[in-house]
């Protein structure tokens, strides 16, 4: 049984070779008498004859092989004839001739189309993951695992060679009902209490710089029970990082070589489009002229701010939202003229998804000229102001957006994309990345009522905007900051902490929280800074946001092996599932009926 | 801040730059008006010193500083008098000469001591693990983590390098309660229905060896809702393998690499001691000749079998015993005829643990003359015969435990080792290695009244006992397991598993499980072997226990940068901690009182 080869090894010069090749039967076709069998593993395909000539009772056993049975074959390596190469197969040149099988294991005909090298599946989601262990036998299913564990293996190498310890934290940890809602575990041995499932290592990677590790790092299992999006799973994967002594511009600096370095080895011709230091842009630029902090540079269209140019004009809606403090935006879509009102009534409605209660717009045709069933409301010096602001020319399509700051930067930055994706522009062969900094400390909660940490509690202020505390100026506090955005997909972020027990407390007391709620939440945590904390920062990346987006695949199920849906249920092994009552007893909880 | 070097770099070769360093205060000494400073990061120690000739202003500031303050010095590096070399550091031969000093955080006084090189701690685990930070921050605790973080590289380079695919595996699973306890995990959005954490990724990768991925590899966390005992963990980390189209010889040869490779880059020392291919014995071998399915062969004594010299002598226990079927088993303690009765007795209370009624022991005096209290129960050819059985010599003293087999082969294998231990004759530095084979498939158990799987329900038996299924002859089958111990300590183990559906089922019934049983708690995990799964075989070993055996260290725990208790607590978060009501209503469950 032992292989001599896989089955995308062997090559011309191996003719003559007795060899051994296990596998599944990929195909197997009869052609003259004879049978071809496609013999298929990890690596590849090799092509295998059963020649009645060469050994009649071999071509009968070979008979009776079906699809996906799996078989070793002994047998000499020889050339394809000249007309039967494939040049599309590795192994295309030769193939063997068998003198020995064996029937390893026998399979019935599966629930799933095996030798389709489509590249999409023709079936749904709930059949591919519920007889997963065969859509995981698709080459082009497999591949994508065999890409992340190259991925994850050039990461470790790179955390080892620059001085990361590799450390684990409990998976068995405390609820702090702060941020995401948290899978709970009931204890046996402590009735009534219960542990926490992680949503990040957060504290204990930052108790370990308290502990002196200097650079710490882990792949780490993170847990969140929220509502599932596409793009979301009840448990993920990330990249987590913490270092000691640094800035912001260190971590960066630092995560730049990351990038550099694994990101070269594995995607070596997509990241020739990438120089380093990567670019910064400030959270309130990407807000501004991208309408995200998560900017999408494929495209250079750039969102402006016109406020100024109309706050006077003839249009009432223009007027009265910059009079009541508002903000009109506008983006020139390049060579989208010809736009039809069907099309654009359809952006109408997106964009009214986002908050924006409506979209103007205005053709500029031959001459620069601009028309718009609008226009009355406007002198001609202010139409062309908004042009020249918004950058637009003729064959531009200009559209503006009037709301509260928030609802029209967003809305903008959706219709930006949405139109962009219409019109096939966001290539995924191209590769843009930056770091957008500076977030806010706090944003202002409407249902709270009360500022809420943009990142969480423990990220640092800005040195020079410390003041801002003993003023209550918390809306424009900036935090020492960073996401890494990758085409416009957030794959990573982090933090300056707050190493100074002092700038915790304030920062506890601007989220609102009491001192007895901070020691019930935080309590060891708070207290670990008084014995010698450094200062420290980190971040931490979404493995299969980072696989997923440099691939250009939009789903991330795409790189686990066995996903949840968006029910966070497990189609295969039918979890969660009902379970024995005496267990139910042994931790001392029972099911709320109704 | 930015540091130009670590706290174990500098050298006399340095004398002269300006260097930046940043870490904790480990002592601080005033001699002669001069501050001195031992200045401590994860690397090592650098003495900075404060001379106020040097610099008044400097020195006063330095004057502030105590113990585990965290600070940044930049100064001037100089080679140190000849009378003050230290030349147990590393940065003895030098010093720096402060010329700037930034305190980047304060400390108050630490509960634990600190700069104490004794390497054993003061205090109980109790306040160590309340304040595991500062445990984590003492040199001889974090050097075990900063080993462990080495071994996992190294690890991971290896499987790297051997064509394993790491691949990671859910860890909300569905809970089958075969074996260990689960921990559950109440679903919010399936009302009454649970996940489960997994014990091991078993079934998983036995999946992905149906799925083609061929190796595969994964550092994975498991979950045991065990009483724990000091050398187990609630959750646990492994290093866990499959390979498919392997027998079990093909395993232990590819894992002999990974341990000649891997073990020798971490432990070059005392892997000197150790050859290749590690020796393999038989279960029925250690059993017999150690008394345990975990020998531990720093010593070489070895138990004999002396039934058939006794079955018939006039002493009444073992004749009885002998007639009952039960064995008479016994030992040559090298040197150890001077145990006084005191400590015989002791030793007798020992093997009482273990079920031995009794312990009957013979000294063995100069001119290898036997001496025994029940000496007239024995003709002199049978003690002599005894004696020669054992190869006990003048100076030895034996042991003879009559009971059942397993008794008497447990409670002779405990004693070996008592006076072993006793006599500190298990060198930690000593490095025995081996692979124990060919356990038992299955073992009966009185309070279940039925045989149960020795390793689990999908270990393959040997071939050659295929038959005994048929003959309902379980208790003789062999199984195509192995484990890896390592002085004494089983620190991995696996098997060949079934792949054929016909064993399986086979296998399913002679554990008495019913098809609804089977399809309940197996139900896709046996379809799935319906549809072409290869021959397969995998193993786990402990990350712990491997490296704390290597180590000669006794606990786990010293090698888990945040443990829980032997209540499965965690002392420094407070964890399991009772919740929220609302967390507890959203996932539908309430606690059972009383």
């Amino acid at each position: 049984m032992k292989r001599t080869h896989h089955c995308s090894q062997l090559r011309k010069e191996d003719s003559g070779k007795t060899v051994t090749l296990a596998g599944w039967i990929d195909r197997r076709r009869d052609h003259g008498g004879i049978i071809f069998i496609d013999l298929r593993d990890k690596h590849g395909i090799t092509q295998v004859v059963f020649n009645p000539d060469h050994d009649a009772a071999l071509h009968a056993k070979a008979d009776s092989l079906r699809n996906e049975w799996v078989v070793s074959v002994v047998g000499k390596v020889r050339p394809r004839p000249d007309d039967m190469v494939n040049p599309n197969r590795a192994t295309g040149e030769i193939e063997v001739l068998a003198d020995e099988l064996t029937v390893l294991n026998k399979a019935e005909t599966s629930p799933l189309v095996m030798n389709d090298f489509t590249e999409t599946s023709r079936e749904g989601e709930d059949i591919r993951f519920r007889y997963r262990y065969l859509d995981l036998r698709r080459p082009w299913v497999q591949k994508n695992f065999l890409l992340k564990s190259r991925f994850l293996a050039a990461t470790r190498r790179w955390f080892e060679n620059n001085g990361f310890e590799d450390i684990e934290t409990p998976v068995l940890c405390k609820s702090t009902p702060e941020g995401a809602r948290d899978y709970l575990v009931p204890s046996r041995i402590h009735p009534g209490e219960f542990y926490a499932l992680p949503q990040s290592p957060q504290t204990y990677k930052q108790l370990l710089m308290i502990a002196g590790f200097d650079r710490y790092y882990q792949i780490a299992k993170c847990f969140r029970d929220e509502d599932l999006r596409a793009d979301r799973q009840p448990e993920f994967t990330q990249i987590d990082a913490e270092m000691s002594f640094v800035e912001s511009a260190d971590v960066r600096e630092t995560f730049d070589d990351y990038v550099k370095t694994v990101f070269n080895e594995i995607w070596p011709e997509r990241m020739k489009q990438v120089s380093f230091p990567l670019p910064t842009m400030s959270w309130h630029e990407a807000m501004l002229k991208y309408g995200s902090d998560k900017p999408d540079l494929r495209i250079d269209w750039e969102i402006a701010d016109c406020t100024d140019i109309v706050k006077d004009c003839g249009f009432a809606v223009f007027r009265n939202v910059a009079a009541s403090k508002g903000v009109i935006r506008g983006l020139a879509a390049r060579g989208c003229v010809d736009l039809t009102r069907k099309a654009i009534d359809d952006l109408t409605a997106y964009v009214g998804r986002y908050g924006a209660k409506g979209l103007v717009w205005m053709r500029v045709k031959e001459g620069d000229e601009v028309e718009t069933q609008v226009g009355k409301f406007f002198k001609t010096e202010e139409l062309n102001a908004l042009r020249d602001r918004v950058g637009a020319k003729a064959g531009d399509m200009m559209f503006f957006i009037a709301a509260d700051e928030r609802t029209a930067a967003t809305a903008m930055g959706q219709l930006r994309l949405e139109v962009a994706r219409q019109k096939n522009l966001l290539d995924p062969k191209v590769m843009k990345m930056l770091w957008v900094i500076d977030f806010p400390m706090f944003e202002w909660s409407d249902t709270e009522k009360r500022y809420m940490a943009m990142h969480h509690p423990f990220t640092a202020p800005v040195p020079e905007d410390l003041h801002k505390f003993a003023e209550n100026d918390l809306g424009t506090m900036l935090s020492q900051s960073y996401d890494l955005v990758l085409n416009g997909v957030e794959v990573g972020g982090g933090s300056i902490r707050i190493h100074d027990p002092e700038v915790q407390k304030q920062a506890f007391k601007a989220l609102g929280l009491s001192d007895e709620e901070v020691r019930a939440k935080f309590g060891y945590f708070v207290d670990a800074f008084k014995y010698g904390a450094p200062p420290h920062g980190g971040l931490a990346f979404g493995v299969d946001r980072v696989v997923a987006t440099m691939e250009g695949i939009e789903s991330i199920k795409d790189f686990i092996a066995f996903p949840k849906t968006a029910a966070a249920a497990g189609l295969m092994e039918e979890c969660p599932s009902p379970v024995d009552p005496k267990q139910l007893l042994e931790v001392h909880i029972s099911v709320r009926q109704g």
